[in-house]
């Protein structure tokens, strides 16, 4: 693999130094597909492992995972007439079903065969709602049949023009829920539950606070009634969209013609939610936590929680180490934890933490000669610190420090975002907040989509959402911060990726 | 959902069998995509389960996950002469990025944006040799780089004419391995591995007994060395390919550069590995093991293992019966049984059986006021067979059963499979077996791919593979069982799937 090379500092440049930290710790890499990456495995065990508790929190929640098809009828899309303006404009469109030869050699030896022409192109999934509630209508019949909770972990394609390695890609992976309910306040529960369960791993796992609330119409998800969602504020104060979470409403029940008999024996239409995140959120985990080093994982989600690195300088003294690293990494493996033994001949102690720094891994045991005569290791964490510990009791001291990394990642970041938001604003000081680096700025808000088209041009900020109550200000703010007319909700405002 | 149906016996029709055994076990529905289907939730569970179980090998044996591009842009595929002749005839293509409003309504609303045509069309990955090698050429530079050892879990595109449910299906889901190594030698070992894992997997999960062996040329992947497979017999006495292992040797690696600095310092080619099983899979267990109830599920991937259905007439029975179930639904899953309580009250105990059965729960457990009186509960097993068992030691029970059950149905799929396999036919023996419905065909092949074209043209067989040498017979065949020319190898022959 390539050598390691400096990491551009933030402070230098930001947007280079997120690649820098992406390509060191190999979470990603370019591909030759415009807007495609690749995820190295370094990234994707990270996403396996958000997958993993994800996953088990929506079955814990009575959710069950499906597959649905890849591609979706363009005139299923244009059924719902808000959804397919929406994305209408990145689409990625599958025209033809064959190549055929050309005669000429090597990558011009063929062309699309003119013949292969489908009658009805076909949509790759930019979302699956319209595949997904066309299933519905067939599955659904009787009041019985609710709620129909399920879950799909799958690939998504959107045209973008302007891509960045996890943020934005035409290629993402995520996980969509699609549920169908009786009620209106069924499914309203359903979006806010699915939110909540999104808060609550980006917090305990991903160690990475958030705010939530309620997009403006002009922020909401194309063919929604409401959308929910979350957005944390990175280290450059600039706020990412987590996640989102869907009512629906009835909107694609009537475009897909999705109704149940109930008990009384009427027929009404469902109410559906849909909720996803995304591999974004490996981005947000990057810039949330990460330094001019590389990346720092949060241990719940470090691919690598501990690494072993043995020092040695004759080959009695590599015996020696080897043989207590190995006996160290089969404990800490039994006990769970995720951990290697960096045994490398070609690299000396020194390149090694450099290694094992830039690709997040929370923990590294250095074993020297000496070390292993006093019966200790040295514990080296990634935020800095460094400690003797007893060899004879690491299965039981370390998921300990690796407890208190998780808990201090997430105050750090929580006190960070505290430090770059401001509440009760006047327009003034929002554009003063705005042009020194901007961050999360609480205010009043009218509702007009004018003024929010007038923000947006003179500081690129945007409504992040009308935030929900454990979120919003002591004092519920009176006038909108822009135009001074009678407030509706007190808005939170960030320039956002 | 809908009712439960009669499912076609087998011997009435096979076929409409097959199908309805996947739609009463609510394993997958037809979309209304051409010849795509959904995986419902029960469907997908094993699929979870499987990749689960393979996933874990694949691991133990040194392999990463990782994920690369869905689209693949066209001149890739033509890189690699055999690859793209191979694949010409069945990949869709992206060819438009924009819809376009045409001033109808509904489903005529929009059309494909000719404008936003792609310079380059996109091929929807019908298999990723093409770009993964692409990125291991520049992953790749010294031999310290080798192995490398990916695995990939995604979907996969090929434009089939005539589908069926799982067995194939325009788009299906996989995992692809793909490696690169320093030798020939390595290679080949790395592909004789990862066979001997499916096999294994195919084997003590699936309860699928296997034939190992390679693929004649004119069966081979289009653009491997050397292609080995994995061959089942189907109920029908058909053969069904579950899964293929490519000695690529260094065809990509030439078409893609991919090199590598050898400890001498010179510059080889690497050599690669690409190995794969398919959702195919489902299809496969489906057909091994179910009967004219419905599916009948292996233990190890039965998304349920155990039901347990409460027997009431009265409220206070149906308190008494729905609490000793809930309290061995909780004992049974704590000790790690995927268990469901049927506590329906809109069905019957029968019809609960029915619907059980029809999706393949191997245990059923009944408990009525007289089994709860007596401390004891009714385990009904799906293939048969009724006992009843002491409540209080049912977690010890149980599993004992289940591993039975297991073993029960790798044992009669291998004696069905040996039952209708035949060994050193001659020619009139062969036709008469193929006539008389057919088999796995043992027979001595002269190697000739006209002995090959005339028989499937007589016979619509195929040679499955040339064995393993643990599947040969005692006595190695001297001559072509067709063309009674020298024999160059056994060769077992099948009508396949």
């Amino acid at each position: 693999m390539a050598q390691a090379q400096k990491i551009t500092p933030r402070a230098k440049d930001y947007s280079e130094w997120y690649n820098d930290v992406i390509m060191q710790a190999e979470l990603a890499d370019y591909s030759p597909v415009r807007g495609c990456m690749v995820i190295r495995p370094h990234g994707y065990r990270i996403w396996e492992l958000m997958q993993r508790a994800l996953d088990d929190m929506f079955r814990a929640t009575g959710h069950q995972n499906a597959y649905f098809p890849l591609f979706i009828p363009m005139s299923f899309l244009a059924k719902e007439a808000e959804h397919v303006e929406g994305f209408a404009k990145e689409v990625a469109l599958v025209t033809h079903t064959r190549l055929k030869a050309t005669g000429k050699a090597g990558a011009q030896a063929v062309a699309v065969d003119p013949e292969s022409a489908l009658e009805e192109p076909l949509v790759v999934r930019p979302t699956s709602e319209t595949i997904i509630y066309a299933m519905f209508a067939k599955w659904i019949q009787s009041y019985r049949d609710l709620p129909l909770l399920m879950n799909q972990w799958c690939n998504i394609v959107r045209w973008e023009l302007r891509t960045r390695l996890f943020l934005r890609t035409t290629e993402f992976l995520w996980q969509e829920g699609h549920t169908a309910h009786a009620t209106e306040a069924e499914a309203e529960a359903e979006a806010r539950q699915m939110l909540a369960v999104y808060r609550q791993f980006q917090e305990e796992w991903m160690a990475m606070p958030v705010i939530t609330g309620r997009k403006t119409d002009s922020e909401k998800f194309a063919g929604a009634l409401r959308t929910y969602a979350l957005e944390a504020l990175m280290q450059d104060r600039k706020a990412l969209q987590a996640g989102t979470s869907h009512n629906l409403g009835q909107n694609f029940a009537r475009a897909f013609n999705v109704q149940y008999q109930t008990a009384a024996g009427g027929l009404e239409y469902v109410w559906n939610t849909s909720w996803g995140v995304t591999t974004r959120m490996i981005g947000g985990l990057v810039m949330t936590h990460s330094d001019d080093n590389g990346l720092v994982a949060p241990p719940k989600l470090a691919p690598i929680q501990v690494v072993i690195v043995p020092i040695w300088k004759s080959e009695e003294e590599k015996g020696q180490v080897l043989g207590v690293g190995g006996k160290v990494k089969d404990e800490l493996a039994k006990a769970g934890i995720r951990v290697e033994l960096d045994s490398r001949d070609s690299l000396k102690p020194g390149a090694k933490y450099f290694e094992w720094e830039a690709k997040g891994v929370p923990v590294r045991l250095e074993i020297g000669p000496r070390d292993v005569a006093a019966g200790q290791v040295m514990t080296a964490r990634r935020g800095g610190g460094k400690a003797p510990a007893k060899l004879d009791s690491l299965t039981a001291s370390i998921p300990g420090v690796l407890n208190e990394i998780q808990a201090a990642l997430l105050q750090a970041a929580k006190d960070r975002t505290e430090a770059h938001s401001i509440r009760g604003a006047t327009k003034a000081q929002f554009l003063e907040f705005m042009k020194g680096g901007g961050g999360f700025a609480y205010g009043g808000f009218c509702g007009s989509a004018s003024c929010e088209a007038e923000i947006k041009q003179e500081t690129a900020a945007t409504v992040r959402v009308l935030p929900d109550p454990e979120f919003r200000s002591p004092e519920a703010p009176r006038t909108c911060m822009w135009c001074n007319k009678p407030s509706i909700a007190e808005a939170v405002w960030a320039q956002a990726y």
